[in-house]
């Protein structure tokens, strides 16, 4: 049945493109269904007895504030443990650099917001995180690829979409969602002179940087960037946004996440978010607070690293012996995916459909791909299965393959 | 000094205005101030037990769904209370026709998003709520507006107003925000015959329905719609979009509210909704549903009623007292807000900074106005103040009040 709303839809709305993380989301909900698909945390590392403890002190002792609003830029003690936190890796930033969002989506959605003009050019590795295209594409973003390697964008290739004038350059430079590939510190540094030469702009998005499993932290885009400037003095005035998350480390059910950015992007952030969703649950960040402070984080991370690096493992392992050798994939360091290469005659949503009948499931790589392109590579998460579960699951995907591999060879 | 973010913004921060609002709640932050500035709810009243004993259920009967990524549409338990809660107004709505979004701010943005087309007229009532004008203007929506007397939005003005060809109509029905007017039962149906008669749709603001302390509840704008079209089969499937939260009646601090209307619009919400912020907290929700359903939300609202209702009458009491004749106000049956009107020699931002000077604030009434005026104007909120504060606030307030006028005179 129509409605007087039928017709009346804003032109934004035909760039929202369709839901596919959404309803492959959805497919995670059967229980049936051995999902590699989502980026799901695994539940079993979640530290429910600590969050119950913080909701109970943090209701007892200032209820009257967690459950009132609060202040758009995020709740002050937060802010500065994120600031202290970071201060760890070298830059000494202040609360005034620090935003608290809901939801590392969110930080994405106000960047288009404060930055991006109907056309403008955004530069993204290719492949890029399938949410920060559905973020931007609602304000009219176009985009300009950077082929990658297993250390991240290609710099000859980089300097080349450098001269299309984007507005801004987008990485994910640790352990990248999808491909799990990580930045070298040489291409980092290459990446912050070109960025200063061109005179663009840098996001850094890094939701799992503290999720290594094997090798050294390599510094952030952001630390490097600061000490190319020489910038010593308090406070982070540089040319990159860093966004992270508590979604990876402590839950994503309370949707908290933060950016770091000089002052004066953080007061647009501000005034963008106020009429967003004037602010971030109080409740959440003062009890994401009572978790994370003196020293439980850490603790927590440790823990994490140890469950998720064994995860990463076995399903190498597993990969090895039960997938067909016309299939390649990447071995990350850290993070939550690896990228699945097929021959080209393969497409993975005729996999997808395959493997959902047997029960099991990833995401089609396709759409990570804002230029087009990668109809045969597939993302798969290995944290979220349990040992037992990923064993079964990658001998189904492995068993899904080889026929399909034997059937169009 | 300079980043090369400078530059870069779109031309979109230029319409985000001031973040008058936001100043304005700092400002309730100080202890020595008595405010009546804020939208605050009584934190008195807030059921912080309840909160903790559902915190405790939730992480420990559901640990793992709660803290993990959810749907976009929301948590399915809450949007079925929330169609069986809106049935018992007369109009069966499924759960199809509801979306859980983060505070009502984010129903305001999304539905800009979905609808409004640069240049695009918004047909508003003159004043109307400062929060739906912050996030609309980000989508660079224009205005026509309608006047108002103490029944609402005049039917004259409104039917002139729709001969421009607004997009939609938005409207407050219920104990308004910024006036505490009420549009009376035979304006609301002139009204939904007047946008059928046009085709211009119905955006109805609801955040205090149910915070009524005299009189009778008047059916709200959708179910009277629903009436209209004579849609008796479940699904609610007309032309008005209603919006309703749990700031008010539970604790905003959670950031929940939600929309009901067609399934459409609620799959374009939810499309938007994705790019914006993924999902709102399923531990807000899971936590939100564990404290209302099963009755306690009717006991608490009953509750809630008779202290705002006494805080109410007090203040109309302690205004009577000590306001000068020349200022007139409403007198709202429910809400959150009364409304002064000074002589229009003077100016509330002038008034607003004696006031502070002394210790008492209130917002200005000028950025409730899309067309422009109202520089005479005052919202007070009487829910915040607890009794004791709010007469010496009235009576500081009405000392400036009588200086000013006085001087001016």
């Amino acid at each position: 049945m129509e409605t007087l709303w039928d017709h009346r839809y804003a032109q934004r709305t035909q760039r929202m493109g369709s839901s596919a993380v959404r309803e492959l989301l959805k497919l995670t909900e059967s229980p049936d269904i051995i999902s590699f698909a989502g980026g799901l945390p695994a539940p079993d590392v979640f530290p429910v007895e600590e969050f119950s403890a913080a909701c109970e002190r943090v209701l007892h002792e200032q209820g009257a504030l967690a459950l009132q609003y609060g202040a758009t830029e995020g709740y002050r003690p937060l802010r500065e443990m994120i600031a202290r936190h970071t201060q760890r890796y070298g830059i000494n930033i202040t609360p005034e650099n620090v935003m608290i969002t809901s939801g590392s989506q969110q930080a994405l959605d106000l960047i288009g917001r404060i930055f991006i003009n109907r056309g403008d050019r955004v530069l993204v590795e290719e492949p890029t995180y399938l949410g920060a295209l559905q973020a931007w594409n609602a304000y009219g973003a176009e985009y300009v690829t950077v082929s990658m390697d297993e250390d991240g964008m290609k710099p000859d290739a980089l300097e080349s979409a450098l001269r299309s004038g984007p507005k801004f350059i987008y990485v994910l430079p640790n352990f990248q969602n999808p491909t799990g590939a990580t930045l070298s510190l040489e291409r980092r540094i290459k990446l912050i002179e070109l960025a200063d030469r061109y005179g663009v702009p840098i996001i850094e998005d890094d939701p799992y940087g503290q999720l290594r499993y094997e090798g050294e932290h390599i510094k952030s885009v952001v630390t490097l960037d600061n000490e190319f400037r020489q910038n010593g003095e308090a406070g982070y005035r540089g040319n990159v946004i860093y966004m992270s998350t508590f979604s990876k480390t402590l839950a994503p059910g309370i949707r908290l996440a933060w950016v770091v950015a000089p002052p004066e992007v953080i007061r647009k952030l501000v005034q963008a978010k106020q009429g967003a969703d004037l602010h971030t649950s109080t409740f959440n960040q003062m009890v994401a607070y009572e978790v994370a402070h003196g020293g439980f984080l850490d603790r927590h991370i440790w823990l994490i690293r140890r469950v998720y690096g064994e995860r990463r493992n076995l399903m190498l392992d597993a990969m090895d012996e039960f997938f067909p050798k016309e299939v390649s994939w990447t071995r990350p360091k850290g993070g939550l995916f690896l990228w699945g290469m097929m021959p080209e005659y393969l497409n993975s949503a005729d996999v997808l459909k395959r493997a959902i009948a047997q029960n099991v499931a990833f995401v089609p790589g396709a759409p990570f791909h804002a230029s087009g392109g990668g109809t045969n590579t597939m993302r798969i998460n290995f944290s979220f299965a349990t040992p037992d579960k990923m064993l079964i699951g990658i001998e189904r995907l492995g068993k899904v393959l080889r026929e399909m591999v034997a059937e169009k060879r």
